[in-house]
């Protein structure tokens, strides 16, 4: 096992009614004159927004409203808000929303404490502080709610990339699973597919001997694996909700992913897709994963085996462990398929023509020197093929 | 799955060498004149106490020292510790040890900034604050490296009692598996049992539906039977000794058991063998557990029957899943005393004549009603049966 460092310092609010605490967990938290930040549409219509409004007012404290934010979220809406939180002297921000909203605010967050451009943090530099955070999760799927990770999209050339620091942890989270049960189904789905991503991205590593981690992941996997077509079949089902929802956050708080190398490569690859298509990020992974997995499991075979067999009850052929990690892949792909998500660029939206664009963009773009470093380094013919398995 | 609240804000510091950070730790979390606390023997011939001194040196930082706490701690020792750093003027201990060093530190960090009697905490009394503590931890057991609990003996009665708040979750904890590699063999496996009470404890619930927690214990649970055996046959192996102490870590900060009612009684009845007989505390539960659980099988046949099943590789007789239920217990008993445990009165040193004195102390001690409450509610008859199944 490697070296580490493990941090986790955000207050879970769990449960049925628990957004009506928001208010008395900002105070908590030192806040006193509160951005409200949000997406728009279901959040006001379902009457979510009010009852935060409410609970921030009950506790005596300020608020000012920005609404609007899309998913894969952009910078325009970031900068709008550094310069609101600037001029109106905000000194807490509260995400109401899934992870767009909750990466819209950090970036907020950090950047109107900094003095130069936000975009600084998202091209490397650390983040060092940051306004205080607290959310109200609205999705099951990214893992902003407990984790020090934020992604934004630059409208300046459509790049989507990734900051990270502790700064931008939220102080507190509230999980109401019940929030979750108005989604349409392939929201849903996509929130599935995006937490199983997160267990692979993790799972795949070049450290040896991490049994703790790879039985941790693995039973999150089996969660969503149980869970995911429950809430598909029901949408109502409270329980079903709710494990997904923990399982959303232990798979990216960290705590199963220490100690070992990460991935990635998926998550680097899709990125490109949605920023070029602005699909779904969950979509997108759905249709990445199998591809990137078939392309590097010759590297560590044994690894695609073990998930294979522990998770997807694929029997395990040790004279040819090969035809059982094989049979996870496939397993992975008739599963996202059977929730409702694509599983190729047609049925994505994505078009071969793109590819080297795509190609381009994902090992040029950013300062990157003509590759992607995960599990496996995948240069621009190796993207380009992934990309293709794709097709 | 019930609502819940989860906080374990501790920044853990975790691999080799990393014991000489302690000192910068301290500093980070704004401590400046230290006691260091420990126990004695093995802390100090191995260099361990001196390099930790060395860091807090390094730091710029003062200390004082108070070594001396034993397994099963003393409330003698916590109240000259309190006195200690209120006439010295400490703001911040470091515990150097295992479970029982740390939570006498606990003990500590509540009296020191507490008017009244310490021993109030561990009836009943809520923590409302404390001192900062750190760790440096050397034996994968308790969890009190990363939990908000200490449990302490006192010596008018021999009354051993837990003690609960977020103000004693240590402000960070450095976790190095080397250090636990010179442990004798009987102290590696009492940690090892220890850390499996834990994940039972959990487990046992009377919460429908809890998938997502009831995975990752039994990931958990899968780890320590894959790597027990393993740090016995080898106790140099490093990378098992991580593996363990990461699983006991996550054992015990409770993100497995959030959202569902738990045991515990396992640990009561065990507490009163240890307090009387001053056994090692995972040798005890080594002997408590299967009888408590073949007593409550009945109550929850198919939940012991799905932990026989998922972790101890038992075949699922769906007709008869007393069976199956029946071979979990039976395999979890066989797997300690593989590992060298005792797992009856005799090889624990304990006396079937003393059971009536044990059962008093357990049911009528500190203000109990006459029976204990865990996943099953225990009477004074049940109790008695239970340790006569140990016999």
């Amino acid at each position: 096992m490697d070296n580490f460092d493990f941090y986790s310092p955000t207050h879970f609010v769990f449960g049925k009614d628990r957004e009506n605490e928001a208010g008395q967990m900002i105070k908590k938290f030192g806040g006193t004159k509160v951005l409200l930040h949000y997406g728009g549409g279901s959040a006001v219509r379902s009457g979510l927004i009010d009852r935060v409004k409410a609970s921030i007012e009950k506790a005596g404290l300020e608020y000012i409203e920005l609404g609007g934010v899309q998913p894969n979220p952009l910078s325009g809406l970031v900068y709008e808000g550094i310069e609101l939180c600037r001029k109106e002297g905000i000194d807490f921000i509260m995400a109401v929303g899934g992870g767009s909203v909750i990466d819209s605010s950090k970036a907020i967050a950090a950047g109107t404490v900094y003095d130069g451009d936000f975009w600084d943090f998202y091209c490397g530099k650390e983040i060092e502080e940051a306004l205080p955070i607290g959310t109200v999760l609205t999705i099951a799927a990214a893992g902003s709610e407990g984790s020090p990770d934020s992604v934004i999209t630059n409208e300046d050339g459509m790049m989507k990339r990734g900051a990270s620091g502790d700064a931008i942890r939220p102080r507190f989270s509230i999980l109401n699973p019940a929030l979750t049960q108005t989604l349409p189904a392939f929201q849903t789905a996509c929130g599935v597919t995006d937490i199983i991503a997160h267990l692979y991205e993790r799972y795949l590593t070049n450290t040896k001997e991490v049994e703790v981690t790879d039985r941790l992941i693995e039973g999150l996997m089996m969660t969503m694996i149980h869970e995911g077509p429950r809430v598909i079949e029901n949408p109502d089902n409270y329980d079903a909700r709710a494990n997904i929802m923990w399982a959303g956050m232990m798979a990216h708080n960290n705590s199963c992913g220490v100690g070992r190398t990460q991935d990635w490569n998926s998550h680097q690859l899709e990125h490109e897709l949605s920023a070029l298509y602005n699909v779904a990020h969950g979509a997108g992974l759905a249709v990445v994963m199998p591809a990137v997995f078939t392309y590097v499991m010759k590297h560590d075979v044994m690894r695609f085996a073990q998930v294979a067999s522990r998770v997807w009850g694929c029997s395990m052929d040790y004279n040819n462990p090969e035809l059982t990690a094989k049979a996870g892949i496939g397993a992975l792909k008739n599963f996202v398929k059977s929730i409702g998500m694509p599983v190729n660029f047609e049925e994505l939206g994505a078009k071969e023509e793109d590819i080297p664009k795509l190609v381009e963009a994902l090992c040029y773009g950013n300062g990157r020197d003509g590759s992607v470093n995960g599990f496996v380094k995948l240069d621009t013919e190796d993207c380009r093929k992934i990309y293709e398995l794709m097709l």
